[in-house]
């Protein structure tokens, strides 16, 4: 490896912002009381966590006391899943959710079936988007909720949900979006994406890891993951991970003030991206809505090499990037997103996922897309399949 | 208040020890990678969890791969009980809890007769111990799981645990402990226990909150409240909290490296309060068994005061004790474990809990001692049931 490495894996998580640190840091040593203290040392905590339901709720357009923090992203989706499909249980135990899910999304509906519960899995097109009437098929009488990504986590593609809300409305269930990788990357605001539940996670916009949150809209009752003593309204018990929710905060107010630029840097390093790549390999597909996609999103798959080659010749050289999801890098399967999309074919491409930031820069996506060209060729040097690939 | 304050109010939380905080610090900043990745960025975070498994393992006498890292004590709880419950409901559905439970026990599993299970509540005697004879009565063929406390938070009592699991396991069920308020205070050793599933959070010995573990005898299997990606062998997934987890570990390796002479000071500590208490203050009940509790632990029950009223007083005057459990602050309701005991009597007592730490001095206890002194003579000073004490 050439010295420093360059991160292209933002997907997996991102470092925690300093002033995000800072803000963090008095609640690790001097603050630590517990919130629930009635002496005084349980003042600073319980202020701090107010100030972060504000400055969480804020970046969502949503109520401070809608919010529910959690552990992270996949406790959020949980909560969503099992909570509300243990709350409404007598009237129904139907779920609706996207083929593309997250699989604490996807797995958590599924775990449900030993409570007798049935999940309709939607499909999606070519480019990872759901059709608003496919949920509307998928819907039956007896679905109590409907679940459907923001933005998918491989691929980038952005869901219509408003349209989606008002066909899950008009049957009657509640809708939930696991929006972990859109939130802190493009604008989220609960009302105009009519959800009712919402998933957020500290640790992809620059807040720590084993913090996230749930929206929950007023009035909408879940039950609980966790039961006792009272903390979250009774949503969600437990003594407080102060230093994390105070982290979560900082890192909501202080990505709402840059999300344009973000969006704009993120943008333009990502067409850089792209443009390099297509000008650099031939035979190489892009994956994703072409337009309605997360800044910074590039998913590419690139013919006649293996996936897991590529990610480790890359690794190699000090370039980190991702294969399927970060989450499923320790099972190694195919990626079930492209296979929705039906874009797993002959099998013969391998895929990489570059997931930029703005801590990114145009020489790092220069030296990454030579650097891929190098190990592009020299895999297909040796591959049988490039060999003979005029003949196919 | 005069100055710095002083904290006796440990089962509500325990500062992040220096070496502690040193230990997370790095996983914060540079080691922000995802352990699942399988670029060079996930390795140190991947090794940090490793190691970090082994010695929460040490300190309770498990195999690393029987420890689960959670968000906390109240997750490891909810896990154990509904984890257990859901797993084995087709086997029966029936649960034996002790009636001085921890809410994030007692809760969890009130909780479950949402889906038909029963729950039979075991009493304590006047010490708060669980005899296991009334285990063995409370359990029926259609028993699951008995969860019986380690040691209680609020009075320290430490239970016979190894007579127990003898009983739960001719029985044919599982034996879940809470050992929240005793890891990291006495030894706590899995195999000499007995028992199955084993609560403990970071935070009651200088870890960071937000952090626990549930041990988990090889070969007892969960149903997991958290489904997806699958971290944690997929019995507790999504992206690991690796500083907190960092922070867990290197607590217990701290602690277990000192355990002998932080009991020997607590329990020189607490003696010391205890006869000063009783010196200065006529009419006061220490609650709890004599011997077998927590070092450190005073419960005392002080007549002709009401409880909050000391809790404030003493407060105000910079004292850091509780009044119920910690957790139970918010909702500020009677002991029930106290109520347990039959101790709650008629209700003409204020009962103050101070849980002393290695960070204690005697300087600190005879000062605290005399503030108590000085509250209850001006609180009895204003009290008619004092004033009339005679005539009772």
């Amino acid at each position: 490896m050439n010295g420093r490495s360059i991160y292209m894996d933002h997907i997996a998580g991102t470092p925690v912002a300093s002033e995000v640190l800072e803000a963090m840091m008095p609640f690790l040593v001097e603050h630590f009381g517990n919130p629930a203290s009635i002496h005084h040392l349980g003042e600073a905590p319980q202020d701090a966590i107010f100030r972060a339901r504000s400055q969480t709720a804020a970046l969502i357009g949503a109520e401070p006391e809608e919010i529910i923090f959690t552990s992270g992203g996949t406790e959020a989706n949980n909560l969503a899943i099992k909570g509300v499909a243990f709350q409404r249980m007598s009237q129904g135990r139907h779920l609706v959710v996207s083929a593309i899910e997250h699989y604490s999304v996807l797995y958590a509906a599924k775990a449900l079936e030993r409570f007798g519960f049935e999940i309709t899995l939607v499909p999606v097109d070519e480019h990872g988007v759901v059709d608003p009437d496919d949920v509307k098929k998928a819907m039956r009488p007896d679905t109590v909720l409907v679940s459907i990504m923001h933005a998918n986590n491989e691929v980038g593609t952005i869901q219509s949900l408003a349209d989606i809300a008002s066909v899950v409305h008009e049957g009657g269930a509640l809708l939930h979006t696991d929006a972990i990788a859109s939130v802190g990357r493009i604008p989220v605001h609960v009302q105009e994406l009519g959800v009712d539940l919402l998933s957020l996670a500290a640790n992809q916009f620059n807040g720590p890891k084993g913090v996230g949150a749930l929206y929950c809209r007023k009035g909408t009752s879940l039950w609980p993951l966790f039961h006792g003593g009272g903390q979250e309204d009774g949503r969600r018990t437990g003594t407080e991970n102060v230093a994390g929710i105070v982290g979560l905060g900082a890192a909501a107010e202080r990505v709402r003030g840059r999300l344009t630029q973000k969006m704009e840097r993120c943008a333009r390093l990502e067409k850089l991206l792209r443009d390099r790549i297509a000008q650099t390999i031939e035979e190489v597909r892009f994956n994703g809505h072409p337009h309605r996609h997360i800044p910074g999103w590039v998913n590419v798959s690139i013919r006649y090499v293996e996936g897991e080659a590529l990610l480790l010749h890359m690794d190699l050289r000090g370039i980190c990037v991702a294969g399927a999801s970060a989450c499923m890098s320790i099972t190694a399967k195919a990626s079930h997103v492209l296979e929705a999309m039906g874009l797993l074919g002959d099998g013969a491409f391998g895929t990489l996922l570059f997931t930029l930031d703005e801590d990114n820069t145009e020489d790092e996506v220069h030296q990454a897309v030579e650097t891929l060209g190098a190990v592009v060729s020299r895999l297909r040097s040796m591959s049988p399949l490039y060999a003979t690939r005029a003949a196919s």
